[in-house]
């Protein structure tokens, strides 16, 4: 019922893979590639334009690359000038402003809002109403929770803007705060309602407003369950490592083995 | 102006109750069941269809009951396999994921996010911008205020979730976070940007992060307004106490009379 | 690619001005007046009814003002009574509720959720997400970053709400709170994730939870850069004093060179 071609727009100048499907009210605008078995959903848009759209005759839409397989759920808009990898899923009411870059198998979730000029790495999960300001940017593997937020404006309002970055296998609780231009190490916890300030070193719990370290969650221990972290030993729903294991997948990677 | 039956698309296998109104643009889904004198508005999606929908042939769409008298406010999304009382009322943009319950006479505000398999009861108020995650419950007559969270992962990321209980009567402030798996007890006050992780007792005020209990709140005095606590002898606004009292209402209510 | 005409509903008793474009699927409502050279995107709602729409037969939506210059993103909604002056922008999925009232060149980004009965002067800028309730005001070149909110139920749930008012110049920065009728100065600085309990004088550093004054921002100092506030020195894109610096346009000021 969602597929009915009813009131959707296409411009001649999108490309649409194979074994596309497309739902009612959805716009797709012109330098649009999706790829192969890709679902996007009712009222979607995909490569909304730039402001100069609106103003400037000689605007040429830039591309707009979604990769094969993705699932873009309704109500969803995607900024042209955004490159994002194999895989993707979305949840509704989302916005991937302009030149946006994922990687493969991400997903966002519902009202989460990527602002432009964002770099996010495979297989990294952002859920519900989470917020990435311009230039920051994410390794792979990598969680975010509702309403937590990185930042990039160390003395609002400036033009002087600095992302921070959050490095690869790092969970990121709700409500927690990056500000800007902090970079976060690799494996690391943020607790819920942090506000991280200064750079967290990798394997670390940070907690607190402002945040500071208070273990090496390598040390963590939970009483009847072991070491939770690094969580890659316990957990692999949806991650490379399903089924085989995080160590069998890791000595498969070399280039990721040296520094894990 | 709303009920134009313009670009609507309703399945032959929704039933639709007496003296329902929909508005344009809106998506009604197999299964859905809509009570008497509901109203859907503009861009509303009922029965969302979950992801077996774009994979597999056979799928049915499973059951979606919205009560009687509900209001759906436009560009809300509420998924197949939830059941909604009655004199239910939405804000805009919000989402309710797959097999949610609530009891009569609850009201969400704009882009609040359900997900799935929440538990609320009746007379609930969900203002602006909650959510509230997997598996988590609350009881009657509770409010949760804009940003305040109900998580469910105590070692993120896990498939060991734990939704968390908050009890009736109970008000979340704004931004507070209720952590994986806790308990808030009845008549409690949540202060804004409290992070709660333990147990909350009935009548507490609870703030802070981590939060903890300042005081038993039948003792909370505010100068010249005497004890505002419990809320409900100085509020019957929609509640089914109104105009009536609290306690004349109580004493009709012999279950519910044992225990306040 | 946006303005075809496709599925778009304009009441004959709205008021269109010179050189508008309507997007798809928009809807503007009876006693709507739109300024000349606006730009209304797919998806836009535009004096949306108040709730007697769906029950009084004999309802007259009020007037919706919407200035000249106008950009309105897709899927964002303005209800009836709303009063928007000129050069207003919003992001995508907004919503402002009946009876709010904004000066001119003001912008406001995704999801943000303005309720009713708000005042907004000149030049202000609402990021993505921010949430002010009702009966609170806001001055003029104030900016709110992602997830802040203006809140306004001392004591929760009640019918006795107070809005507080944030004064000119000032930043509210991400996930800040302001408490229910509090009032915060000119020129200040409300840190990320605090929560602002009582007056904050002007030129102000507040920070922390309850939020207390660490500095006067006038003697703050940062290395390197010098003192980044009052900020209006160093910074003015899209500001009144955009070219031709802060000083010499307020001395262009009379009635407000006195208070600066």
């Amino acid at each position: 019922m969602k597929f009915n071609g009813r009131n959707i727009s296409v411009s001649p100048d999108a490309l649409i893979g194979e074994n596309v499907r497309i739902g009612d009210n959805a716009v797709i605008y012109a330098g649009v590639r999706i790829g192969d078995d890709s679902i996007i959903c009712n009222d979607v848009t995909l490569g909304e334009p730039l402001n100069a759209y609106y103003s400037d005759d000689a605007y040429v839409n830039p591309p707009t690359i979604l990769g094969p397989g993705a699932l873009i759920r309704s109500h969803s808009i995607i900024y042209a000038g955004c490159t994002i990898g194999a895989g993707f899923s979305s949840g509704h009411h989302c916005v991937i402003r302009e030149n946006a870059v994922f990687g493969d198998h991400c997903s966002i979730g519902t009202m989460t809002d990527i602002e432009g000029e964002v770099q996010i790495g495979d297989y990294c999960r952002l859920h519900s109403n989470v917020h990435i300001a311009q230039t920051c940017s994410i390794g792979n593997y990598v969680w975010f929770y509702p309403f937590s937020v990185m930042t990039n404006d160390p003395y609002p309002p400036s033009i002087d803007i600095r992302g921070g970055h959050v490095g690869d296998y790092t969970q990121v609780a709700v409500h927690a705060i990056i500000l800007p231009g902090v970079e976060v190490g690799e494996n690391c916890l943020i607790g819920a309602n942090a506000v991280v300030s200064k750079t967290v070193p990798s394997f670390s719990l940070a907690m607190g407003d402002p945040a500071s370290v208070v273990m090496d969650l390598r040390n963590y221990i939970v009483m009847g369950k072991g070491r939770p972290y690094p969580w890659m030993r316990r957990f692999d729903r949806g991650m490379p490592w399903e089924g085989i294991g995080f160590e069998n997948w890791l000595n498969q990677q070399p280039a990721k083995a040296e520094r894990a």
